[in-house]
């Protein structure tokens, strides 16, 4: 098994809402029907579908709250962690953590989408960001 | 914001287990230190760290078991799935569904690691993989 993620799935109670928040982030659909919305993320896909089926395609047993998944979206700046997370609440974000210097030497904050997954929006200066959006150690 | 997902980060409730769950697979870590793991996983990072620290990280209530994530590893013929859902087996994990033709037209089965986040493994013929590990819509 090479090392690669393909798709990170994240299971939503109302699909026109999670769409219309990655939408209101700025994110474009490039396929959209039969229940399922995929966003192409750089080298890899994130999808929106149903928690309900998403659990039961999974073999797991829904807790319904957080399950220990958190995504995280760097960028090149302070300022442009800020400049995400006040888009991502004027999309609806709940912002769980204002912009702030960390432990680590670097800068983020976190916000909380409508069916409760959170997302880190990091400044790290010791990783490298290519032009087409991979992140690399 | 422009769409990419830099990092995953999977809570665990014993790191070196999950570390060696992971070198199981064939991933090898590329950072290893102060209670964190991080894997080079195609032109993302998957992270490894405290299922507790992660949720106070985020800004989240831990429901204490699946909260909505899955994970897609895609692979380039029906053979590889078996191949890979084997491996996991070998390493520890609990297979959720034996690979299997699907309703979209691939074949695909999942296994669920020992902090009971979930995997499907799967190829769809439609999906592009590329040399350096993207998956492209």
């Amino acid at each position: 098994m090479d090392p690669h993620i393909s798709l990170v799935t994240l299971g939503v109670a109302d699909l026109t809402r999670a769409r219309d928040f990655y939408v209101g982030l700025g994110w474009q659909p490039r396929f959209d029907q039969d229940g399922v919305v995929f966003f192409q993320a750089g080298g890899m896909v994130l999808g929106l579908w149903s928690r309900e089926e998403l659990a039961a395609d999974s073999g797991v047993v829904d807790s319904g709250g957080w399950g220990g998944v958190t995504l995280a979206h760097n960028v090149r700046s302070p300022g442009e962690v800020d400049t995400v997370l006040e888009r991502a609440e004027s999309a609806g974000a709940r912002i769980a953590r204002s912009g702030a210097e960390t432990p680590w030497g670097g800068y983020s904050g976190a916000f909380v989408d409508p069916d409760g997954h959170p997302w880190e929006v990091a400044h790290n200066p010791m990783w490298t960001l290519t032009d087409d959006g991979r992140t690399l150690l």
